[in-house]
C-alpha cells in the first residue's frame, strides 16, 4: 500500500494513495497520523491494507484527486533520522577529490550520521537558505521507515522491521561541511531540513524491484528541467537498507517510525549521471583540478522521482525550489 | 511549574509534580502528554500553571505520592536531541590527554552533535550494554526543551523559546568513540539511549539560580553510593543554553519539544569533582601517563541530582544501574 500525509497541524492527516497516484483517501478517522499507524502497525496495517485494496479497485468512497502540493513528507516530523552512506562510489570520489584513499574498513563498516528530524520539508516546499555561499546541494536517496528494532539485531532480523520505503532529498550545505567535520562531531549546520517524496510505500509495492533489501530502480534527478542523473539505487550499494538498520541498532533499540537513509545514490558508471552536485564537482576536480558546475542558486529547481518496473511513479515527485531566507531581525 | 510523564505507552501520561517533589497529579485529561503540551504551549501552559499552583497549595484533588520509579524521562521520546559541549574545560582535557591543543575557534563556535531521540531511558531504568569493553560512562548535563525556534534566531531570541529545563545522563560508550570519530561522521554507536531526570521544570522554578540562561547550581554525581563530583553548572560554561539553542537553529528551524543539552558539566577547579569518568581518566593520564579509574562495570550504579538554592531537589534523581544486554539470537 501507499501512504501519505495531508499538510495539517504538526503531524499531518493520514491518507492512502492509489497505486497509480491518481487518487487519495483520507483515513484519519481510522488512524489520524502515519506515526500512529507505525506505533500500532500490527493492528493498523491490515485495516489500512483493506482500504488500500478497495481504493485501488475504485471501490472506496470519499477518494479525492491526488495532489502533491497538498501533501507533507510522509512523516512531517520523526523521532529519528539516521542517514548512512551505502554507495561507496560517492565516498571514494569525495576522498579522491582531496587525494585521500578510502579506508578499507569502509567496505564493512557503514558511515552513518544522525540528521534533524523535527521539521521535515514538504516534498514541494521551497528550500529556504540564508546564503548562496553555503554551497546549496541536493542529495537523492532511498530510505526505510522501521518498526521497533531490538538492540543488536542482525541484518536478517532488521529486514523484518522495514515497514515503508521513501525517497529523500537530503539537502546539504556543502561549504559548511568541511569546517564542521574538522571540528570532529560530524554534520550539523551542513544538513538543514530534509524533504521526502510525498508517498511512502510498503516494500511489496515494488514487486521484483525490491530485492535483497535494496531498491533496484534508477533514481531520476532533474535540475532546472533537465535530467541530471538516473543512477540505479540497486547497483553499487555496498550496504542494503537492512544492513543500515542493523548498523543503527548496534548499541540501542530503534523505535517505530525511525527513518534510515541510504546516502546519495551513486553508480561507478558515471554515464548514469549523479544524485548530487558535489559528485559531478568531484569528478570535475579529479579531471581538471577544479569544479565547474556551480552549487544551487536562489531560483534553482530540483525534481526527483523513481518509477517502478511498470513505469508508474512509485513515490511521487520531489519538486523543490531554492529561495532566500531572511532571518528574524 | 514541574512536569513529568508517568510510564505509559510510547509517550507517557502527563503529570504535574509539586515543587517539593512529594506529590504528583495526573493531568492527562487536560493534556495527554508533555509533547502535546509543548505543541500548544501558549494555550496549555497557563492551564497547567493554574493546576500546579493548586497542587503546591495542597488544594488539588487526585494527587498521588511522587514515585520516580513510575516516571519515564519527561519526554519519553523527542523529535530532536542536540547536545552541545559548552564546558570547554572538558574539551581541553580531552585534547590535552592526547597532546593536542584546543582550536581557538572553539571559544566562539560550540561543538554540537545530534543524539538518538526515539527511545530515551526512564530515570531509574537499567542501562543495558552488550559488552563492558565498550567503555561505559555517564555524562551529567543540563538541557533545555524549546518551543518553535525560527531559523537564524539570535541567542536573545532563542532565550525566549526555552520552555523547560532538565538534567541529563548522556550515557557514552567511550571505547567506541575514537574509531567512530575517526570515520568523520561524528558519534553514533558511542552514544546509546540517553536518560533524563524525572522532572522537567520551567526556568522560574530555579529562582535566582537561573541567570543569563545558565543553571547556577552544582550537579551532584554519586557513583556506587559515593559522591563523585559536584561541579557547578553555571561556572566555566562558555555557551549558555540560549547560545546553544541559537547555534542549533543556524540553518534550520527547531520545532517544539527539541532538546538542547549543555555537554558534560565540568569546572576548571578539579576539587569540585567530575560529571563523567572520562574526565578523571584524562586527568590521571595527564598526570601519570595512563588512567587508573576504570569505566563502569555491570552492576555499577550512577545517581545524579541537583538541589536549588532552598536545598530542594529540582529535577528529582537519576538512579541507574548498568546491566548486561543479550541481543536476540
Amino acid at each position: 500500500m501507499k501512504l501519505a500525509s495531508l499538510r495539517h497541524g504538526r503531524d499531518g492527516r493520514l491518507v492512502i494513495v492509489s497505486r497509480d497516484l491518481k487518487t487519495m483517501l483520507p483515513v484519519d478517522q481510522l488512524c489520524p497520523t502515519l506515526q500512529m499507524a507505525l506505533d500500532s502497525w500490527t493492528i493498523m496495517a491490515p485495516k489500512l491494507q483493506a482500504v488500500s485494496e478497495a481504493l485501488n479497485k475504485g471501490e472506496a468512497s470519499g477518494a479525492i484527486a491526488y495532489d502533491a502540493t497538498r501533501l507533507h513528507s510522509p512523516l512531517p516530523r520523526a523521532y529519528q533520522w539516521c542517514d548512512g552512506s551505502a554507495y561507496l562510489n560517492h565516498v571514494e570520489l569525495v576522498r579522491k577529490a582531496r587525494n585521500a584513499v578510502m579506508p578499507p574498513e569502509f567496505l564493512h563498516d557503514p558511515l552513518m550520521y544522525q540528521g534533524g528530524s523535527d521539521d521535515f520539508l514538504p516534498p514541494t516546499a521551497d528550500i529556504e537558505v540564508a546564503d548562496e555561499a553555503y554551497g546549496i546541494d541536493f542529495e537523492g536517496e532511498v530510505a526505510a521507515i522501521t518498526g521497533d528494532v531490538p538492540m543488536g539485531a542482525s541484518s536478517a532480523e532488521a529486514a523484518k522491521h522495514i515497514r515503508l520505503l521513501m525517497l529523500v532529498n537530503d539537502v546539504s550545505l556543502r561549504n559548511l561541511i568541511p569546517g564542521e567535520l574538522a571540528k570532529g562531531f560530524g554534520f550539523f549546520h551542513g544538513k538543514p531540513s530534509t524533504a521526502f517524496a510525498p508517498v511512502a510505500v510498503t516494500p511489496d509495492e515494488l514487486g521484483d524491484a525490491w530485492k535483497d533489501n535494496k531498491v533496484m530502480r534508477p533514481l531520476v534527478s532533474i535540475l532546472n528541467g533537465k535530467q541530471f542523473g538516473a543512477p540505479d539505487a540497486g547497483t553499487d550499494m555496498q550496504f542494503s537498507l537492512a544492513d543500515l538498520v542493523a548498523h543503527a541498532a548496534k548499541t540501542r533499540r530503534l523505535r517505530a517510525g525511525c527513518i534510515v537513509g541510504s546516502g546519495t545514490v551513486s553508480n561507478r558508471d558515471a554515464s548514469k549521471g549523479f544524485s548530487c552536485l558535489a559528485e559531478i564537482r568531484m569528478i570535475e576536480t579529479i579531471a581538471d583540478g577544479k569544479p565547474k558546475t556551480p552549487f544551487m542558486k536562489f531560483g534553482d529547481r530540483i525534481e526527483m522521482e523513481m518509477t517502478g518496473l511498470d513505469g508508474q511513479s512509485i513515490f511521487g515527485r520531489i519538486d523543490q525550489t531554492v529561495v532566500k531566507y531572511t532571518p528574524p531581525s
